[in-house]
């Protein structure tokens, strides 16, 4: 069987910017990136880079600019809260060159939240988005999130992050979805890496990922097949079991990442 | 109290570039970032960036050009196996413009792990490194990482990424090491933004983050110190307990991030 090389479909890119030093510190592991990657996939828009920087808007306007030309759409998580420390909305509104304004809708949703002592001018400043921008719901907290061109900014707080997000992904537009499937087989990397990459070479529009793995003191490898074309993903797969078979294993479909 | 405002001290920096398919696409979840983190923070190098990239060798060439400019040190992880899709090395070799060699000791230290029928040309792939590099040992698996310039190159498997780090990591120079004190308080960010807005203009020189969590159903917020400089450090912490305490609660130490 040769590859066929077809033209790949169109691919939808995004670029995750997570904002916020207390990652870039070691004190809290981002959990956004796992979550937004697999959302994106399911609306056909792939994630192709991710960049953790710091609170620092020089660094945001720079990195957003030069992602925001790169790929299809940027994300940004953290950073839009009511303290001192939160500059994207404003760092944002430099890097496309307009003013932060104060949304009347945001700033709506902020009032009918808050009891009326409760309101201050910290508070208040989470209505501030860039001119131009569209709100994004935020249905815990209602401080919202925005867009505006390709820039989807979105707070740091999983919870709130994913509850913004589930009630907004409908609106980009995906490309093709990335299918994937995952067999693993406890064969040493170094033992299956020649037919592996003979399998490859015939399913050039298969990406084939080997992961290395130790389960229950077994040496194994999580081998990963990922495409847009579900009749290339089963070929492919059935081309890894035989492998994994010829080698004396036995393959283990879907196992835990 | 006015802000002396003084020379920082000399910061050493670092960008981490996370090589794999398998955390873009959200399969697994990267442990290294935060590891790393941490451990160069101790050595007095500070993380100012990291990305995650995908197994491609472009990208990996122009990321690493541009990124080892930029920073003191790059470290990067993943990529370094026997398979196919482990391109680091090739693509590190490539972005210094240097040949790929078959390293004499590490091939050496190969042989000796593996059984004379074991080996084979994918397992020995894993002693070529750029010319000129400096290896890094493995004392899990063998496999080295390397050094070449300012750019470190180690495996993506956490634990023994770590071992390698921890044997290695004393021929890196460090500056000024960041301390840092978290208190958290269970006040809203939103009632504790304005008073310690004031109290970052007090303390130029020490980064003060704020991070809302919900715990046991209660809203709070982890306040977070950061500076090279002890003395601020404790005079910011008291300051800082000073606020809680005014707007009525109690400062937690070091609480669980």
């Amino acid at each position: 069987m040769t590859s066929p090389d077809p033209l790949p479909p169109r691919i939808v890119t995004a670029c995750l910017l997570v904002i916020g030093n207390e990652v870039l510190s070691g004190r809290t592991r981002d959990a956004n990136l796992q979550y937004l990657a697999q959302g994106l996939n399911e609306i056909g828009v792939r994630l192709t880079e991710a960049r953790v920087i710091p609170d620092d808007e020089a660094t945001i306007v720079a990195t957003l600019n030069e992602c925001r030309r790169r790929f299809d759409y940027v994300l940004t998580t953290g950073g839009i809260g009511p303290t001192h420390d939160d500059i994207t909305a404003a760092s944002v509104a430099k890097a496309f060159g307009v003013a932060l304004r104060r949304h009347p809708l945001a700033e709506a949703w902020l009032r009918q939240h808050y009891r009326p002592e409760d309101i201050n001018p910290e508070r208040m400043k989470m209505a501030d988005v860039p001119e131009g921008a569209t709100l994004i719901e935020n249905p815990v907290s209602k401080a919202p999130g925005f867009q505006i061109g390709n820039v989807i900014v979105l707070p740091g707080v999983p919870r709130i992050m994913q509850a913004m997000f589930e009630g907004y992904r409908h609106r980009l537009k995906g490309g093709a979805q990335v299918l994937s499937k995952a067999i693993a087989a406890y064969v040493p990397e170094g033992v299956i890496a020649k037919p592996l990459a003979e399998l490859q070479a015939r399913f050039r529009d298969v990406e084939i990922g080997s992961y290395p793995f130790v389960r229950d003191g077994r040496l194994g490898a999580a081998l990963v097949l990922r495409t847009t074309d579900a009749t290339r993903l089963t070929a492919a797969a059935e081309g890894l079991r035989a492998i994994i078979r010829g080698l004396g294993g036995e393959p283990v479909e879907d196992p835990p990442a």
